[in-house]
C-alpha cells in the first residue's frame, strides 16, 4: 500500500515518516487510493483486517480488533427519536475503538525495526497501546496524566509498560511527544497511522448495513482521530462506488469541554482550544483537539453538524443504553445516544432515519452509582420470595 | 430445528419443556442431527448465529455474542510448552463466554411468550442474563450468594434485574430453581438451552482452524455446561464429516475445589460432590457440579483429561497472558493455560501439538494486585526521563 500522507485542507504529501503533521499545522493522514476497492470475502476471523489492502501494515501483531456488532436497537427507537443502530466497539480486545488504531500503530511499529512504542492518552488509548505492545514483544511508554485514578493505572499496568504521571499541561504533552527525537513509535489520538485503524469502524459499518446506506452516523469526537478516519472512510467507500451517497456525521462532545462544537456553532472556519470544567465523559475532555478543525470539516462537508450535552443526559443515555439494549459502555460512549436524542429534537435527525451510534467504550472497566436494587434471603424461602417478585 | 433433548447417558429422549434432567439423574441435551451442516457462508455480522441451523432459536434477540478472535500466541508457545492458540470470549458482549447459552436461553425464553427469565450464578451468568433479558424486554431474576462483592453486583444492577443474594447452601439453589413451579424461564449453568448456546465456541474453533484440527483443546470447568457443549459439538462436526478427528478435551480446575478432577485421577465413573477451600479462581469454584460426570465422560471419551492446579499457578498464568499475549483475563480463565503448562510438563502434551485455550472471560471487569511501575514526571523533563527509560 501506498506509504504517503497527505494533508486533507493543503493537499500537501510527504512521505510517512517524514512528517505527522501538515507544514500548513493541519494533521497528515495516509493517502490511500481506493478506486479499485470491493467488499472483500476474507474470512471474518481476521476482525478490522479483512481490509488490509486500505491499510498500510504487512504483518498484523496482536488480537485483530474489529468485525464488532452491530444491532437494531428497537428499544431504543423512542427515546432516541429515530431508527436506531448500535455498533458495539467496546466489545474490541482492550474494550474500546482504540484497539483499530494501535493495532496499525504497533504493527507498523513492529514491522519497521521499532522496539518502543508510546502514546499519550486518558486511559483507553494507553491500555490499547500496553496490551498491543505486548503482543508483539515491545516496550511500551504511556503518558498520562498525573491526576489519573489507581484503578485505571492498575489495568494499563497489567500488560507490563512504563507508565508516566506527568503534571503539567497535559494538551500540550500531545505535541511534544510527536516532535521528540526519539527510538519511541508514538502513535498519539490523531496521527496517520491511527487514523488509519479508526477507518475500519466506519467500513464495516457500511458493510453490515448494505445496500442501506445509515442517514447518519454520530460517535463522540475527543481529539478527532476517530471522526477523521470515519470521514475519510466514507469517501473512500463513495469514490469505490460501494455506496451512492454518504451518511452525514455528527460528533458529540460533552457541555464542559466542547471547543469542536463551540466552533461549529459560531461559524468558525478552525477550532481553537478552550477552558474546560470537569465533566464525568473523562475520556473525551481534550480543550485542545489536534484533529478539531479537520473534524469540523467533516461534519461540514457531510451535511452534519459537532453538538454537545449536558452530563446529566449523558448519564440518562448510559441507563437507557443498559437497561434498554443489554450493553454497559462509559460516559464518554453514551454521548452519542444523548446527541441523537437531542438531534431528533431539533428535528435534524427524524423518526424514520436509520441512525448508527458508535458505542465507544466498555462501560465494565470501572465502576459507577448504580443503585443495586437487592433482596438476601434465605435458601428455603426461594418460592416465596420469588413469587412476591414475578406473581409465580 | 428438532426440539427434543436427549440424555447422553442412557438416552432416554423428552420434549424440550418436559425436563431440564433425565430420570436417570444426567443432564439432557438438544438432540441435534448434523449430518447436512455444512460450514456456513453466512454474514460475520451474526455472530454465533452463523450456526443458526444446528440452534434452537428462531428469533435471536441481543448483541449476537461470538466470532471472537483465535489467535496464534506464540510468545507463550515457550512458556506453555506447545504451539498454543487462544480463543478470546473475554471479546462477548458481557465479557465472557456465558453470553452464547444466554442468548439461547432468553431468545428461546422470548419466542415461546415468557415475561421473565433467571438464573443462579456467581456473577458472569447473572450479569449476561440481566443483559440479554434487558435487550429483549423481559424481567430478570438472578440469584447470586449472599457473600458476592459489591463491585460485581454494580455491574449486575446496570441491567435492571432483580437480584436475590441467599444465604445457605449454593449448591442446591442450582436444583431448586430447576424444579419450582414458575413463570421465570431459568437459564442455569448446563440447562439444554445453554449447552446449546456453549456449542458454537467448540464449531467457531474448528472452524476459524480448519483444515487443521487441533491436537487439543482446553478451557476451565464449572458446573460442565461449557464442557458439555464443546463435546456435543466437535462430536456433530465428525458426524458431519467436516473434521476427520477430534480434539482430544482437557478441562481444568482450581486444586481447591476440584470435584471432577478428583473423579477422573481416581478412575471413578461419576462426580461426587467435595468440600471445596478458597480459591481466587471463584467463578468456577462449584464443589458439586451439575454436569460434572457429563464432563468427565467427555474427557475420557476424547482421549483428554481433567486436572486441577494451584492459585499460584493461576497468578503467573493470567501475568504470562497479559504481559506476553495483551489479554486480560481473570483467574478463572487462566486456569486454561496454567493446565496446558502442567499437561506439557507431564508430557500430555507435546511441543508441537496445536492446543486452543478458551479464555473465558474478561480481567477488566475486576480489580486485581497488580504491581503498578509508575513515575511521576513534570511536562518540562519529558525528554530527559524518557531518555532515563528507553536509552534515546
Amino acid at each position: 500500500m501506498n506509504q504517503q500522507v497527505r494533508c486533507y485542507d493543503c493537499g500537501n504529501a510527504y512521505e510517512v515518516d517524514a512528517r505527522k503533521r501538515c507544514e500548513c499545522g493541519e494533521p497528515l493522514w495516509f493517502d490511500t487510493d481506493s478506486t479499485d476497492f470491493e467488499w472483500p470475502d476474507a474470512e471474518w476471523s481476521d476482525g478490522m483486517w479483512r481490509y488490509a489492502d486500505m491499510l498500510p501494515v504487512s504483518d498484523p501483531v496482536g488480537i485483530p480488533p474489529g468485525t464488532t456488532p452491530l444491532v437494531r436497537a428497537d428499544r431504543l427507537d423512542e427515546y432516541a427519536g429515530c431508527t436506531l443502530y448500535v455498533k458495539n466497539e467496546a466489545q474490541n480486545p482492550t474494550g474500546s475503538f482504540k484497539d483499530r488504531g494501535t493495532a496499525v500503530g504497533v504493527s507498523h511499529a513492529s514491522e519497521t525495526g521499532y522496539e518502543w512504542v508510546g502514546t499519550v492518552s486518558h486511559g483507553n488509548m494507553a491500555l490499547s497501546t500496553s496490551a498491543y505492545a505486548a503482543s508483539a514483544g515491545l516496550e511500551c511508554t504511556v503518558f498520562v496524566p498525573a491526576e489519573t485514578p489507581p484503578a485505571r493505572l492498575e489495568l494499563i499496568a497489567r500488560h507490563g509498560p512504563h507508565i508516566f504521571r506527568v503534571e503539567g499541561d497535559y494538551g500540550r504533552l500531545y505535541e511534544e511527544t510527536l516532535s521528540l527525537e526519539t527510538d519511541v513509535a508514538f502513535v498519539n489520538s490523531d496521527t496517520p497511522l491511527r487514523v488509519a485503524g479508526q477507518k475500519t469502524v466506519a467500513y464495516e459499518i457500511l458493510e453490515q448495513m448494505q445496500p442501506t446506506v445509515p442517514d447518519a452516523v454520530v460517535l463522540p469526537i475527543s481529539s478527532g482521530g476517530q471522526a477523521s478516519g470515519v470521514w475519510k472512510a466514507i469517501r473512500e467507500l463513495e469514490r469505490a462506488d460501494l455506496i451512492d451517497d454518504v451518511p452525514a456525521l455528527y460528533f458529540v462532545q460533552a457541555e464542559s469541554c466542547d471547543p469542536i462544537a463551540t466552533a461549529y456553532r459560531e461559524g468558525e472556519p478552525v477550532v481553537t482550544p478552550v477552558t474546560s470544567e470537569e465533566t464525568i465523559a473523562v475520556s473525551i475532555a481534550n480543550s485542545d483537539p489536534p484533529s478539531g478543525t479537520r473534524a469540523l470539516a467533516a461534519a461540514r462537508d457531510t451535511d452534519g453538524a459537532v453538538i454537545s450535552v449536558p452530563d446529566d443526559e449523558i448519564r440518562d443515555a448510559m441507563g437507557q443504553l443498559s437497561t434498554k439494549a443489554g450493553v454497559s459502555v462509559e460516559p464518554s460512549s453514551a454521548v452519542s445516544l444523548a446527541g441523537i436524542r437531542r438531534l431528533s429534537r431539533s428535528s435534524a435527525v427524524e423518526t424514520e432515519d436509520n441512525v448508527v451510534a458508535i458505542l465507544t467504550g466498555s462501560g465494565y472497566k470501572e465502576r459507577y452509582d448504580t443503585e443495586v436494587r437487592s433482596r438476601t434471603i434465605d435458601l428455603d424461602d426461594l418460592e416465596r420470595e420469588l413469587a412476591t417478585v414475578v406473581g409465580r
